[in-house]
């Protein structure tokens, strides 16, 4: 019996594949990607999630390398925890190779990693496979894909791609290479699935650089550019514009700062010093002649343009005549928290741009007509959606079907579920235990759904804590002490907690000498009292003393 | 010097006028819709949002009349709310006096309301005002705007609408009475601007029937679908497809009953009785032979689809040969939620359909072109664009401004902001105090944003509670009480908790002789304990006994 070949997608349950994907052909191992995960908005309190590493930690011996396809967060971001476990070497692009020693620099652990730089066109020899990364365009320069020849034949994983032909470095997709693997006979296509709901073709990066010149060239006052701190493209474009224009540009955010200085440093921003101006010397120049950038795209409440939306940026405030362009979609779960703050900035005066009301930003990712041209360019034998909600994973495969491919060689599969090729057949095995690993402060996978339930809970009505002290005769002494937090407004609770106590006394009354614990029969009866009274289940909790 | 207009929009911080317009002139209100808004994500265990009706119920003897312009939450929710303080008659169209009945049988208050129904075409006298309902399109049929004649000029209030020419109920929207409103020169125009931000026009409800129809034709099985319960037309487009192919019609959820009842008995809904069975008896039938209506489109996790999606419904379950359609858009902040619950419903092996891949939805909602033309129709002098985030009506007014109203006939403004029209000009007084009002639960206005923030602090890190004796000596006497919810795993605290006790001692022996209050100095030592241990700030109440 010949040996197969076993990948498995890792990840979050949202994004199926995005994280991490593990190829595996007897005792060797390569790992595509390590990115965190954005929490859903019921993951209270969770800072990310990481991939949950625990089937490649039991054969850690057996990995050979850690393929990167780009830098962002959701590729890259759960490195520091993956490499302080294992030992093996990353290959990376050099601008992503950059990315990912600043993201070492910035964790504790995982100092001492081997960073391989790889250039799309590469072949190289890793074990029982050979690796050919392949350029893809995206939404971040130097991006690869990897076509990787195993015993049991060729597969192509796409990484994050579109086809733009007119992307913002200058340097399209390599057609040449698709079509040149499909003629190895391809056996597997791993493929973006992110837009697998969108028709047509997603628009080039070329449109962004008009909008923008649009805005350059009306803007009465200040531009100040909303965007993600990876986005080196969208640095790039303003600079240019900034030059064309006669405005400096000044960067703001300390990630953006970080990779745009990085990025600068390897050539892959071209930014000539004497454009680049501080934020403090921005303020004093006249409003016509400057250009900021900045993080908070997404809302978030602590970056830049979440503080300026709110008035607490110390430096920088937002007058009328300021424009305001969002340039980024908000990630599923943002958009509330997107148009709150873009809300706000309108309050506060400014022109805002989004991309709802002008082409400030384009996806990254393939749309359904450039999914086919991939599937027609590779001709694989097995179809493999990756990258995307199982929704996007289902269309993708529909798009697979419509264009011949036999049901039974697709996979549409969630995270940890193992797939096995043999050259003729695929077979998808049962799930693996596990999922992902929530990080929540200094801790890695320590707090689970329990405890997130439990916010849960907190979070709808609050919480009241009760200490009641009962004597020998099993009867209240004092006036119990009452706390409640995230429940009623402390100026109006005196009538209720009146009530309160009350109904301690009566339930030691009832209960001083039944059989189970007196605090959960106090509990049980407050928890009744204050929802007739109420309409509200807090967590209620009795400490009897 | 002659009285003035005055126009208040009131309601949430989201939607500007969606929810209540106050119409003031001297001693006379009228008051137009008075709706519920949804809490925002950050706006933890809140209910429903209300508006604020301080300004109003400060003069309450004014209002002559609340004009109801059609029967969703948003525009009727919070009448039972309103009606219970004011005493004043509710004007509506019999459909949309149906549903309001429905809601109030459901509240406990508000029994006696006097509600007299209106048509379009009318025209009454209240008071000094002349008001005249005119049909509208929208997503629920039997909806009007209103043209209001008062001393100062004609204004013309639109209500949620667009123009379709093809409606589900063959009611297209009065062209020739906005038209003729013209001829008699408009003051004012208030129009819904919730579409704003989208380019062209809105596609017709017709679009649906075709969708639904090719559904119909090539479902192998059941037909699921999930829509908002008020969306009386795509109950009879489903009906009557149900008839055209053969199957029976079940409708599930408390609220879609109700309202489909109400609205059979009205008149609004003709569907034959044998047509329609119960979900007990769907159960039993052949799959090709159902369709079954749900609510649960927002991906409410107690509704039905929420339920069918996670397996706990108790008399029906999601097979491998279902089609589910999702016949809504997610409200802006439930993208996340719908998206899982379409998610849960893939895995269980249904096909999904939703706005995205096919036309199952469109919205009820005039999109750019549309406002235009209402514009030109009604030809205002001056525009105060409703219905919509602050961005909506920014991007509104762009367009009034487009098509050459001036910009000091334009009005932005928030909710609580009143307008002075005296037929000439147009004053944008100071806002008023307040905003909106939260329900939770039986409190209405009892909870405000320090409970919500506490509530949003609990979710984050959640809570420890200690109770600490501390004998006459100032030394702790036993081992500590301590308690946590939604912060450390409990099976992994033991560690963590014994360095809590140490803490507590230790703060104990340093503060037990210092000025302020022991418990605070303990809490504050404890919060710098656990961020250095957990790097989580958890809420910390301590208790000295």
């Amino acid at each position: 019996m010949t040996a197969k070949l076993r990948i498995v997608p890792l990840g979050g349950l949202g994004e199926i594949g995005k994280n991490m994907t593990v190829i595996e052909y007897e005792d060797e191992i390569l790992v595509i990607d390590a990115g965190i995960m954005f929490p859903e908005n019921d993951m209270l309190g969770i800072d990310t999630i990481i991939p949950d590493f625990a089937y490649i930690l039991d054969k850690k011996e057996k990995i050979k390398a850690v393929l990167v396809t780009h830098g962002h967060e959701d590729h890259i971001g759960a490195l520091p925890h993956l490499m302080d476990q294992i030992d093996a070497p990353i290959y990376a692009t050099p601008l992503t190779a950059g990315l990912i020693e600043v993201k070492l620099r910035q964790s504790k652990g995982a100092q001492r990693v081997e960073i391989i730089q790889l250039q799309a066109g590469d072949v190289l020899h890793i074990g029982c496979f050979t690796v050919e990364p392949f350029h893809v365009a995206h939404s971040i320069p130097d991006c690869v894909g990897f076509g990787i020849t195993t015993p049991v034949g060729l597969i192509v994983h796409t990484g994050d791609y579109k086809f733009d032909h007119t992307p913002a470095d200058g340097w399209p997709p390599d057609f040449a290479k698709l079509a040149e693997f499909s003629s190895r006979d391809v056996l597997a296509l791993l493929a973006d699935s992110t837009n697998a709901d969108r028709a047509g073709w997603t628009s080039s990066e070329m449109v962004v650089k008009a909008a923008f010149d649009d805005v350059f060239r009306q803007a009465p006052g200040r531009i100040i550019i909303a965007t993600f701190a990876s986005l080196i493209s969208r640095i790039q474009q303003t600079a240019d514009l900034a030059q064309k224009y006669g405005r400096k540009l000044a960067i703001t955010g300390r990630s953006m700062r970080e990779n745009t200085k990085m990025a600068r440093r390897l050539g892959y921003l071209e930014i000539p010093d004497d454009l680049i101006i501080e934020l403090e010397d921005a303020i004093h120049l006249p409003k016509r002649d400057v250009v900021i950038m900045a993080t908070g795209s997404q809302g978030e409440p602590s970056a830049v343009m979440g503080r300026l939306a709110r008035g607490r940026h110390r430096g920088l405030s937002i007058e009328a005549g300021d424009t305001v362009v969002f340039s980024a979609y908000p990630i599923p779960g943002n958009e509330e928290t997107v148009f709150r703050t873009i809300n706000q900035l309108f309050q506060r005066g400014a022109n805002v741009l989004y991309e709802r009301i002008a082409p400030v930003h384009v996806s990254g990712h393939a749309s359904q007509e450039e999914m086919k041209l991939m599937i027609n360019l590779v001709r694989p034998s097995f179809l493999i959606p990756i990258h995307g909600e199982l929704r996007h994973l289902k269309q993708h495969a529909e798009l697979g079907k419509q264009m011949g491919i036999p049901a039974d060689h697709i996979a549409v599969v969630e995270n940890g579920t193992p797939l096995e090729l043999d050259g003729e057949t695929l077979e998808i095995l049962p799930r693996l235990p596990g999922g992902y690993v929530f990080v929540d402060g200094a801790s890695v996978g320590e707090i689970g759904w329990p405890v997130v339930r439990d916010r849960e809970r907190l979070s709808q009505s609050g919480i009241i804590f009760v200490v009641v002290s009962v004597n020998s005769q099993k009867q209240v002494v004092g006036r119990p002490d009452i706390i409640s937090r995230g429940f009623v407004n402390p100026n109006e609770s005196g009538v209720l907690f009146d009530g309160v106590v009350e109904a301690i006394g009566r339930a030691v009354e009832v209960y001083a000498n039944s059989a189970g614990a007196l605090n959960e029969a106090v509990e049980d009866a407050l928890g009744r009292y204050l929802y007739a009274e109420t309409g509200r289940r807090p967590l209620v909790h009795v400490v009897v003393k």
